[in-house]
């Protein structure tokens, strides 16, 4: 042994600290689907991104409310370890006493819920040359049966024995050097005809030119049942066979070339749904919100010479209904044609039911807060209806903008679907220039809001929608597609739009499209929202507070420092009595990255990688 | 911006988080001589390493007592950040509302004590070539006037301006290439004669074969203002010039060779003083632990065919007494004479008085737990009065173990002060043989404790080590000097002693070596203590936990789950009417590198690192 180097203790420390680490195995409780399906009712455990299948995000927990949340203390926490720290986006889950988070460099820890004790820990081997575009992020887990199920920077999906950690099957879906990769949590559906459970998992890639995939797979194999490309006119697959093509075969919402053959843009076309589904039981529907089209220059999907409005370039950059029995596209409503801010279309979307204020009748809808600074309720029966193509008729009911100074457009037609555009969209470069002109556009592609989901209160009929107000210098610059590298044509800088606050998190109604509280934030707001029938939002910021609000007025009543920023999502479960709030502190995510005056503005918050689980006092009443 | 890769994008993170940040300078309190010599007393700040000068660690705060400790709860949490982990063995200086912790790799942070928001943060850079035996780790400040002063892994030691964490001054003492470094905090005294306040600090490095060295500087300036070699014989400095060498100038402790000159390792031969001084201001004498002989093989410190025992390796592995007028070693006590099994000297030489239980007299007395597993108890009037020969006449009081299975020696003879050995010592290798023959040796190099320092109630009058109970085998290996690489002369193994635990907590009754109670823990312990005039001892553990225990009878009042071991030394003080206390969090140090069969125990443990604050939870009444 010598200690000769500081190089050779670190190997050795990185090699001890990287060395599968597993207790002995323990017989605990499997994940029905029954137990899926009723998440959002039972309290004792969360077993899906979302809090439920409709991604509510809603829990019907009481104990800590509006009157005794300000004397909520950690209970415990857990440092993720490692030299590796970085953005921590996850959500986990909890089931039988166990909690299951996923953390930054696709790692996954079984945690003991009651004392913070690690169980077991995973930790892929990522290769050198993987290409997340927005930080080495991961945003969670699913369950089902014995096995918990998570993405990996190279383009993998790896079920593990959630007793053991030990890997149960690994499947790679996506060449990782072309950009494929994996961020977001997968979910499990059942579909109603066969019976047969399915994994559901998207691909992230679309700053890369790849064509984004939905796949729905055997959880016991890793087998894949059918897989969904999201760029028209691409051939999806169903049992190992071609299926049929995404919307029209022809493609008619991407232009041809001088040549007559569809532009390159088609062929690397993004669309990637890489967060997490809803899933309409009734309808035995995935819903999932498609990424932007590839690449971000709106030029590249815009015949030559004619109007980009002409050009959808579907299926990106809205929500997608797919059929669980087969991965056809049913239903689609487009958030942004044409795309030509990367607005992308991919963050939640909620299903939810209200009464109609003017006729009483019960509406079956989605709700969907989108990068583009609108918010959308959507007719969800339309959408799930498959009749035709799935891109008309219109579905929407309403859009609103739940953020301030919209650059882009004025609002939506509400006969149409389509956005009332304000001529928002960046030139082609002048004759002889390599750059277009900078054109002044809110929100930036980083959104109103992004990819931390929303939540939405039953018992106040409100969204909690994490947004932000900020904008960006925009200019398109010329492009060609190289694999592996890159692929906007755009040019940004990200710029503040308020001088007070740039985050505010608000409460929208989503009949009326009302804002009926905000709360400001100094710092960009990254983290997902929760709210309980205690009456209370919960969420994290950026400078390190987990917070809770009342979800009436917004008013702050509780906050606790963990020490990095928060970016996380919030959960809450009962155990022994007691209800607990889990939720992570890390900085990281694409604001560090690209956030330009943001990204200055957020150095002064220290990266870190913990779980965090509180609960009201010992011996606390009241 | 391209997203090229992901090697891109961390050197962009690392470079964000790297990046100075420093908020608006703040005007505040300065800290004077008075405020540190008061520092046992007054319970708004801990402005020394020890919470005094005497490095009692005991706090005269009540508030958090046994009847209340049991509802602590965390305040706040800060991360340290980057992605550099790894021990985080500091303990906190607190002034005016401000924290100042230091962390691995040479960071040092400023903290608001109400907030936990970072003021700045200074990390050195740090040349790649450095050594530090037992990872990157610091332990903690120094603070004077406006400045704040810690030392670095490339042996320099800095002073930043407490309020904005810009640099005033670096002095680098020693070549980090073959071996110096620096992890201990300096500790600021007043040289009683000239009334100069002097920043004392040592020298790391034993293991690399380098003369551990003591400096007194300007703290104003950084300038020496002398300097002491720890290795008999060696000359020391004063005011730039030679003074007087360390102890005997032929330095009969360390035998000659063949050739008639001085054995080779008697210019390496260590004794660094690596931990921080205690100071007794009515003999101006700084006390301080000289660390091991280099190399560890005794043979190689010993006159060849002759008997270990006659050569003392003279002035290591003791406890020394420093004029601060002159930096002349006035005093010593060997705990270990010729040290063959690494037990050093380090770690605190605790100042307290008692009651002499058979003449009712008032004993000035210097306590000390040695790795080596006996407790010191040495007359400091003896070792302070500046007579003689520094290693005579013995001032040993009393000498207990206070661990179980000491094999190297039985006890101490009180008339000469030198340890009954056991016949224990490594053997060399026998003819033609690379190695010597094995044997087991209890305690380990690891130590019965080791760095981690204890404290001493006033209101108990005992001492609360924390311990371990652990072995090695343990075998010389052949050695010759190689500048910058490790100069040991043995091997070793660490393993378990007991099955059930290998921390314990202990209590030592400093009149009769009475192990009053103790504590047992799965894990090592490798945290320091604290004590309060609440009736409590606070300290961390290797599983994460922070604890608070009886100080009476040991038994585990409170204990919190901070999600990575803590290995740090815990402070208290009073804000705004209310107790504090804190810790921090970040598993590493000697353990996880050195510790063989415990490195594996400890595999489970998470890195990590960060600052954690307690009290008591908001509204508390009782």
């Amino acid at each position: 042994m010598k200690p000769n180097s500081l190089k050779f203790r670190q190997t050795v420390l990185a090699t001890l600290v990287a060395a599968a680490c597993s207790s002995p195995a323990m017989a605990s409780k499997t994940v029905s689907w029954e137990d899926i399906l009723n998440d959002d009712k039972t309290t004792t455990d969360v077993l899906s991104y979302g809090l439920g299948l409709k991604a509510q995000r809603y829990s019907p927990l009481t104990r800590i409310n509006t009157k005794n949340v300000d004397n909520l203390v950690p209970a415990w926490s857990f440092s993720f370890g490692g030299e590796k720290q970085r953005g921590q986006e996850a959500q986990a889950l909890v089931h039988d006493g166990v909690i299951y988070v996923t953390a930054s460099y696709s790692r996954i820890f079984a945690i003991d819920a009651r004392s913070g004790k690690r169980l077991w820990e995973y930790e892929a081997r990522l290769p050198e040359d993987i290409r997340p575009c927005c930080d080495v992020v991961n945003r969670g887990a699913a369950i089902y049966g014995d096995k918990i199920y998570f993405g990996t920077l190279d383009a993998s999906i790896v079920a593990l024995n959630k007793d053991t950690g030990k890997v149960a099957w690994k499947k790679k879906f996506g060449d990782h050097k072309i950009g494929y990769t994996m961020t977001g949590a997968p979910f499990v559906v059942k579909d109603q005809k066969s019976g047969k459970v399915l994994l559901v998992h998207g691909s992230s890639g679309d700053e890369f030119g790849v064509v984004g995939w939905l796949f729905a797979r055997d959880p016991d194999t890793g087998e894949e049942v059918w897989a969904r490309p999201m760029v028209e006119g691409h051939m999806g697959r169903l049992n190992g066979q071609d299926s049929t093509p995404t919307g029209d075969a022809k493609a008619p919402s991407w232009p041809e070339g001088p040549d007559g053959k569809k532009v390159d843009a088609w062929n690397h076309g993004g669309g990637a749904p890489w967060q997490t589904a809803s899933y309409d039981v009734e309808k035995n529907m995935v819903v999932i919100g498609a990424g932007n089209p590839a690449p971000w220059n709106t030029w590249h999907r815009t015949k030559e010479g004619d109007d980009p409005r002409n050009w959808d370039s579907l299926f990106t950059s809205g929500q997608a209904y797919v059929d669980a029995s087969t991965g056809e596209l049913k239903g689609f409503f487009q958030h942004t044609p044409n795309d030509a801010w990367d607005f992308s279309g991919n963050n939640s979307v909620v299903l939810f039911e209200y009464k109609d204020p003017k006729t009483g009748k019960l509406v079956k809808a989605s709700a969907h807060a989108d990068r583009n600074g609108f918010f959308f309720v959507t007719d969800r029966e339309k959408l799930t209806n498959g009749a035709g193509y799935p891109n008309k008729p219109t579905s929407l009911i309403g859009a609103w903008p739940f953020v301030e100074g919209i650059t882009w457009a004025s609002g939506f037609d509400l006969k149409t679907g389509k956005p009332i555009e304000k001529g928002n969209r960046p030139q082609l470069p002048k004759d002889g220039a390599e750059k277009g002109e900078s054109i002044f556009v809110s929100p930036p592609f980083l959104g109103g809001t992004n990819w931390m989901p929303m939540s939405y209160s039953q018992k106040t009929e409100l969204f909690y929608i994490p947004a932000n107000h900020w904008a960006m210098d925009y200019w398109t610059e010329k492009l060609t597609y190289k694999a592996g590298n890159a692929y906007l044509g755009q040019g940004f800088r990200i710029k503040r739009l308020f001088d007070d606050h740039v985050g505010t998190l608000r409460a929208m109604d989503p009949k009326t499209g009302k804002i009926v509280w905000e709360h400001k934030e100094k710092f960009p707001l990254w983290a997902g929202t929760m709210t309980t029938a205690g009456g209370l939002v919960f969420t994290g910021t950026s400078d390190g507070y987990v917070k809770a609000f009342d979800a009436k007025n917004g008013k702050e009543l509780w906050k606790f420092q963990t020490g990095s920023g928060v970016v996380s999502v919030p959960i809450t479960w009962e155990m022994d009595g007691e209800q607990y709030i889990g939720i992570q502190s890390g900085y990281g995510g694409a604001v560090p990255l690209w956030g330009g005056d943001m990204a200055d503005l957020t150095k002064q918050v220290t990266q870190g990688g913990s779980m965090w689980v509180f609960k009201l006092p010992k011996g606390f009443k009241g």
